[in-house]
């Protein structure tokens, strides 16, 4: 049986691995490194430098695997992200089983944590639901929701008040009813400043853990342009920006 | 200006601490160890596990701080809890004045994460706001939440769909409407036996982290009853039980 770990890396900033996790860096003997293009350079390298940093053995091996490219997501979002995790799904099976010798350990490095908005795991169980005999072990890591709240240093809930995380495409069909605090991720189409801003605070964050990492919070209403401005000079500063928001009734962010 | 740490700890083992965090124990001179009386004194010896295991200094000094019993929640939860919020607020007060010298760092180390169901971010924030000079940073640590997901090795979330983490005061009143999946923590009542399961898959887990954790999933309706039992044999075994999980519409869980 092959075994993969699939280890969180947290939002960018390599002091946020856990002992769990640089442990497992030294467990696998072969990294696979998924490669999007050209566009997330800088992620590769902060990714290429953490093994630099933790990897003690000098045989460690590193696949990089070539992922497709997305259709342009139409009314089924569904359908088309389907289509491309089983796209993904083929590639993954063809390095697992030719790059992985039966009994050995393989590695996926997740930014973030395995389990929030992160396909590693789906396509994995595809596999598995395939036939592939391949067992694996989850590493949790930091998300970009947890160093938010760190860094604008408040609390995602209110006293005994629940959170939902969502996308920026659920958001675009309306704030959750049920919603209190809503964070809101992979929102390329900066939605925040196209709802109804009234009586909302955000506290919104790019780059968290980077060099560039900038934070921004008020009432929706005075700093969404400010946002939207910051957010375009992040991206053309250097071709991309990953950002993040929690948005809450107004006056009552730190309540 | 004093200036105080709160350090995420993860949900019970050590290994889940992050680097940051390990810096962060050895930044502060002084411990605030806050005791909640006999009950969860395996989680005291874990803490106290924790600065032994990673702080260098000799010299670092740890303070408890008895933390008053909240009052019984009647109708007005957040009431009861301001109450309670405020009693905690003078304790630390006076020990945060008389222990931590003027530009001295003292830390807190909060189980799971600071920003989620933690209260120390909003004693503080009361304090800033009666006018106490300090000044504070947030270290954040992997949440029970992460954690649950995993061990069951599942995503938090369906593809595109969001996640609402929410308590079980709040579940008792019914699913929140919106919810594709649901977290559910802070649910000593049992919540999950009392609500409709049916289409309902429940991943459960207790103790994530520790000697005695313990993983429980199914349709809701076939294994409520165990998780019920299950639950009070940990309890019984060593007087208290933490547990969390994940609801979510039948047959879909892994979708």
């Amino acid at each position: 049986m092959r075994k993969l770990l699939l280890i969180g890396m947290g939002p960018g900033d390599p002091n946020y691995l856990t002992l769990q996790a640089v442990e497992a860096l030294n467990r696998a003997s072969v990294f696979f490194l998924p490669d999007k293009g050209a566009e997330k350079a800088e992620l590769k390298t902060a990714r290429e430098e953490i093994c630099r940093r933790f990897i003690k053995s000098p045989d460690t091996r590193f696949v990089s695997i070539d992922i497709p490219q997305r259709a342009p997501a139409g009314d089924d979002y569904r359908a088309v992200v389907d289509d491309w995790h089983a796209r993904i799904a083929a590639r993954y099976e063809a390095l697992l089983t030719s790059e992985l010798a039966d009994g050995a350990c393989g590695a996926f490095l997740v930014w973030g944590d395995p389990s929030l908005y992160d396909s590693t795991l789906r396509i994995l169980d595809r596999l598995r639901a395939q036939g592939l005999a391949i067992d694996y072990e989850i590493i949790p890591g930091i998300t970009a929701v947890q160093a938010l709240a760190a860094r604008h240093r408040i609390a995602l809930n209110r006293i005994g008040e629940p959170i939902t995380i969502t996308t920026g495409r659920k958001l675009a069909a309306g704030l959750p009813i049920d919603a209190d605090s809503t964070v809101v991720m992979l929102d390329g189409d900066e939605t925040f400043a196209k709802i109804d801003p009234a009586d909302l605070e955000i506290y919104w964050a790019a780059n968290l853990g980077l060099a560039d990492e900038v934070l921004i919070s008020g009432p929706l209403k005075d700093v969404a342009a400010d946002i939207s401005r910051t957010r375009r000079q992040v991206r053309e500063a250097k071709g991309w920006v990953m950002d993040i928001y929690l948005l809450r009734r107004g006056g009552k962010a730190k309540a």
